[in-house]
């Protein structure tokens, strides 16, 4: 890097880079005074380049060849933009091997090619830059991996996925069901056309597994934890947690050290209304962590959207012009966890919904699986109509996983239970 | 600092002081692993060194002599943890001088004395960083000025004093009496034996004041900006605000950018419950930003206490030694905001107590006042109960803070209106 100008390449000039290009346009000088340099966005490659992006941009820098970028020895920082993992992950190791910082907000390919990715970083000795990765604009993990560095965490829950958290907030409000409401989502631009990662929770798993990582120090792939979406969630339960039980529905990823083994998971939780994260609502993401000496932190803003996500990639920009040889150093060095947890050990306080053929005797012959399984209720609450098939709500103690599963199986086969038992984690 | 290892002194162990110590026993190792670099207390001053703090510590580093620390050559970071302005201050800039860096969390001296301390950390090419100024263990202050150095800011509103915002919400859940509450909270070590600093508004003040410089650019003065405390604040209009508005009752310290003007200003504001700033209750604080690309965003923690605040300090011994000489640039380099806006001119929603002799007519005079002075009334509630003195609630739509003023002052006037009016601005 010179003493006096910064070269970015940004590669990948959709929604995101034409944010950063309207930073750019907008308050370059801002950014420049604040680093000390002429911070200067010099090429632009994406293979579409004619269509309009609605922001200014000198045709000058735009550019379909990727090389121009990645080979240019002037450029210091590029910006990769094109998610996914190819060729993402190439055009990366490249500009990684000749020196160049790298700003990314792929937290597919950052949750999956860690070790990869971070120790050619590290070899070359320059920086690799993620923030807007998790939680878009929030800054989370400079805060974690920085600033509260002298803490060891016990916890970090999560609303990382704009798209899940709004669908979930309208189904609430409005008691529609999930199909309508996803369809409306996605004519607002609020979900993808194929929003596969987003509801079934493999996003909000990509970025647990980075916080997770930077917090207690463990790398885990997204195939060794549990991952629940929220396609197939009924607005009949929602409507119950909200009105029976004081709670919100939210896809969190979860992330524990419990006596040094490491929980993990992601899937719909039910959060009561008075936790903090409930005030993730809509688009917005939410982190709330616990730390040792910190006690419990929450960070709140939008977790995606055009600026939001380009202030983070600028953000990220600016960091390493200011510290072009901090260490790379994510997470504690020596891991505070060893083992995962099984899904199988969770103790939870549950949520189950039954339905049933009313029928004599059909309530107490539950009550004697649960009790089989010692699973300890708290509150049962039978809808007395006289319709076909009645709900049946369970509130459980706390209790473990694998106990319930396997009194839902035994009730499963109960001649007038009639559909598979719907379950939910409580958040306590 | 030399390669290996990096030698910190302390000055002030008092309740912080020995929450550093203690992170240090607990986590030293975590912090060298994480910097890369042995990290060690090398020394500790105070004038008391014979009272037990509760933590463990050598008596090998415990020195009356604060120059142990200051004229040690080999100490690269100084904590400044003795608060005050006096001797905190020549500690500093004798520390500065030779090229130690500071970490302080001296929000009373940072924000009088800013220009002097930033210039001489400048000119010595030091760091000085004090995120434990402002929210304590929230990490704001390099948020702000790093992750979010892109965004333009419009707008601060932060919950900044636990001790107030402590008081606040007692009064709100039971109903007590202001100076009862206080006596509890001192008693539970939530207030000091002389509290004025946190009720009165200053300290929120001097918090504020750093944040808008960081935020906007402008450093201004205590002395310049509006800071009314808490310390006259009546149970019942915290309960009308409750019950009837639907808002808390939060010290904020607001700062705004009014088209390139800044507006400054500490004092109870009516901030209606569904705003997430109302989420920071108790010894909590939060700080709500709006940024031009980032939006909305939100910090919550702990805003004091021991072993956040040490938190906070610590992780500012980490930024520095990962970046030593990472420049010092608090704030854009040209700020966005050039005079002061007066508090006369302040444009709000306001909420009025008039305490009235109940005679005919007497509403009608008041509204009459009102009117003359262009204060429309959004709501106005009339206790219609027979007692002696009743009190008359009014809400106004969006008015100029003059126009209330005058119109109060002309009110007082009024044969039948018998105490000093009350005045709460409410949150829009």
């Amino acid at each position: 890097m010179s003493k006096d100008k910064v070269n970015i390449g940004l590669i990948g000039f959709g929604t995101i880079g034409a944010g950063v290009v309207e930073i750019f346009n907008k308050n370059q000088k801002l950014i420049s005074d604040k680093t000390g340099k002429n911070v200067v966005l010099k090429k632009v490659a994406d293979l579409d380049i004619t269509t309009d992006r609605g922001v200014k941009i000198s045709e000058k820098i735009l550019t379909e060849d990727v090389n121009e970028i990645l080979d240019d020895p002037e450029i210091d920082i590029v910006i990769e933009l094109i998610g996914g993992y190819e060729p993402a992950k190439t055009f990366i190791l490249r500009a990684l091997k000749t020196k160049k910082h790298i700003v990314s907000t792929n937290k597919a390919l950052i949750s999956k090619e860690w070790n990869e990715l971070i120790s050619t970083a590290k070899e070359n000795g320059v920086r690799l830059n993620f923030e807007a990765s998790v939680g878009g604009g929030i800054p989370v993990i400079q805060t974690i991996n920085e600033q509260l560095s002298s803490n060891k965490f016990s916890s970090i829950y999560g609303v990382l996925n704009g798209t899940a958290n709004y669908i979930l907030s309208e189904i609430s409000e409005n008691g529609t069901d999930f199909k309508s409401v996803l369809k409306e989502a996605q004519k607002k631009g609020y979900a993808e056309l194929d929003p596969t990662f987003d509801i079934e929770g493999n996003d909000t798993a990509h970025k647990i597994i980075i916080l997770s990582k930077i917090a207690f120090g463990k790398y885990v792939s997204s195939d060794d934890f549990l991952i629940e979406g929220i396609s197939n969630i009924d607005p009949m339960d929602i409507e119950f947690a909200n009105s029976d039980l004081g709670c919100s529905v939210k896809l969190l990823g979860i992330a524990k050290d419990l006596n040094g083994r490491l929980e993990l998971r992601v899937h719909p939780t039910f959060v009561p209304k008075n936790h903090i994260l409930c005030s993730a609502n809509g688009v917005f993401n939410g982190i709330y962590l616990e730390g040792d000496f910190i006690g419990p932190i929450f960070l709140y803003g939008q977790g995606a959207g055009r600026m939001a996500t380009a202030s983070a990639v600028v953000g990220d920009c600016v960091d390493i012009i200011l510290n072009p040889s901090k260490p790379i150093n994510y997470g504690p060095e020596t891991s505070q966890v060893n083992e995962l947890v099984e899904a199988n050990e969770i103790f939870s306080k549950y949520y189950v919904r039954l339905m049933i053929k009313p029928k004599d005797g059909v309530i107490k012959e539950i009550f004697k699986i649960l009790n089989k399984y010692n699973i300890d209720i708290d509150t049962s609450i039978q809808n007395s109509c006289s319709e076909d098939l009645v709900p049946v709500f369970l509130i459980t103690n706390m209790v473990k996983e694998i106990d319930v599963n396997n009194a839902l199986l035994d009730i499963k086969g109960l001649d007038s239970v009639k559909e598979e038992p719907v379950l939910f984690r409580i958040l306590n």
